[in-house]
């Protein structure tokens, strides 16, 4: 699974599905190939990796099964967004030296179309933050808020896996947007960093204490717009708590990603007729378009200082493996990303 | 259980709760009473009550938990809508020999405000019309169909319990609108009824046949709007069959009502995201103020012959325990009344 001492960072090295996974990926999920790149083709970019990005989708990109993107077949390169800069050419559009983002795959090296390749500006924010913040992370974030939840200055956002690369940035965002913020996130160091780092104004340890009583304690005034990244029980309760026309933005859901056994369903739903509430799913995907949008808004947050981005950077493309369970047991704090 | 003989329709009698049923409801849920009304006050009416509707929502009004209105007491004369004539008022937007719909209770007599009571037109259509297709079961399917699914001509609409006084509307009301219309019921003379009478394009035998192949085979371009009246499996089944950016209105969950357990969540929700679906609830008295423009609506169709209404009418005040068992055991066919 590691690399010998002889591979040098010159040598392509690509990571690919090796074997479906039954719950939690594991050294077998993976093999290591160090094949030479193809050949450029018109329209083809080569592009030097740098940094990739880890999320929890990947998880659903390995199972064989019906979904927003095809699954990750056996042998290909495992599927990742990631950003590096441009070695060679054959597309209008891009120089050798551009930063570019784009789906690179977990690779050293990516040779293949420029299409989904987007130039990125390394003086507005280095690299990684476009795989977090101005990547897939806040993008979701920025997104699954305002577009699914829609919440208006005043009402009380309850976001779940708060100190987690999409919850920080939802909370923050609802903070700027004048609302009471309510994270929920696992132990005592994740929730200071929930309330003091991120300034929420409070955030319950569902590890330590009873999410129904902090909801309870926390939101007088019920939910208003809950976004979900985890399901499960932490869902169900949510669900017992929402406010007339509350939005359940269901972003993903962490909790049963790995579940070998059909995942439980919110067994609360019927709360969704008695609070005239609605539970919507979205793709991150389907707002690509509006992504520059985005960005520029986030970038003047950023340089206001009122938007942080935490990022969790793991150093090694042969970390990959290690890194996409971290996810799952909730050991990276914030974006995690693969330093190639 | 039973009215003796010597009880007469000139005697005033009152169902009221008597214990909160676990599960389904039996004798011991109930007790009659013979009282006398209250002397009319300031604003009141006194209501011949002629028909009552029976409502799967009934069950939920008898469990003490927290719902859009509050439980029926104990010793209350139970919750329900009926129609009648005013045979004594004190109010003056009504006068004696009026017809009027109203929250009269399970009793043969009303007297109380006539706050929320409103005039009816026999000629329009007869009483009993005024609490099925004109009456809450209408006014559900209408606005549950149109406010919440949204549909549009050429979407597929899927009805669970489609030969149910909902169900049957809501499916009529589909094909008005140019959709394509599917409906689920239980046994093959409602599927022939649901087809046969009521115009869908397809009804699955749930207790017949697989209901996942069944929406494969009638729902090629999969479900835009899934009506959901009862919950549980076929729920869980419709949502993996959802069409990009589908609706699936949560009207009731007939299926769970009686549970003593915990109901089970629909387990696939995720697909919500896959589909970038929703999930809605809703209440149909929050369109009160726009029930006269929806019955005018309807009656027009009526008249058209585009839309019928299956009413189910039991005789006597003493069969309603036995009627609102009806419901949840599938025996009635069509809007279940019980005929003073």
């Amino acid at each position: 699974m590691t690399l010998s001492k002889t591979q040098t960072q010159t040598t392509p090295t690509q990571i690919r599905l090796n074997a479906r996974p039954k719950g939690m990926t594991n050294a077998s999920t993976w093999h290591i190939t160090q094949d030479a790149p193809p050949a450029l083709e018109d329209g083809d970019l080569r592009v030097s990796v740098e940094y990739i990005s880890v999320d929890p989708a990947m998880r659903g990109w390995l199972d064989d099964v019906r979904s927003y993107l095809p699954p990750v077949a056996l042998g290909e390169v495992m599927r990742a967004s990631g950003v590096g800069h441009v070695l060679e050419s054959r597309s209008a559009a891009f120089a050798a030296g551009d930063a570019v983002f784009g789906m690179t795959g977990v690779q050293s090296e990516y040779v293949g179309p420029a299409k989904g390749f987007f130039k990125i500006d390394p003086r507005l924010a280095p690299l990684p933050t476009y795989l977090g913040g101005f990547g897939s992370t806040g993008m979701t974030a920025y997104f699954g808020l305002l577009e699914v939840g829609q919440p208006k200055a005043g009402e009380t956002v309850v976001v779940s896996a708060a100190a987690g690369a999409v919850g920080s940035v939802v909370g923050q965002i609802a903070k700027i947007l004048g609302c009471r913020v309510v994270g929920i996130a696992g132990g005592a160091d994740k929730c200071r960093a929930v309330v003091d780092e991120f300034g929420f104004d409070a955030c319950i340890d569902y590890q330590n204490e009873s999410v129904a009583e902090g909801l309870k304690k926390h939101c007088p005034d019920r939910i208003d717009v809950y976004f979900d990244n985890v399901g499960g029980k932490i869902l169900d309760t949510c669900l017992t708590r929402l406010a007339l026309r509350a939005r359940v933005v269901i972003c993903g859901a962490i909790s049963q990603y790995n579940a070998t056994e059909r995942p439980a369903g919110p067994s609360n739903y019927l709360q969704l007729l008695v609070s005239r509430a609605r539970m919507e799913g979205f793709v991150v995907l389907d707002y690509a378009k509006q992504f520059p949008v985005a960005i520029a808004q986030m970038a003047g947050w950023l340089t206001d200082g009122k938007l942080k981005f935490s990022e969790h950077v793991v150093d090694g493309l042969d970390r990959f493996p290690e890194a996409i369970n971290m996810l799952f047991s909730g050991r990276n704090t914030g974006k995690l990303i693969v330093k190639v």
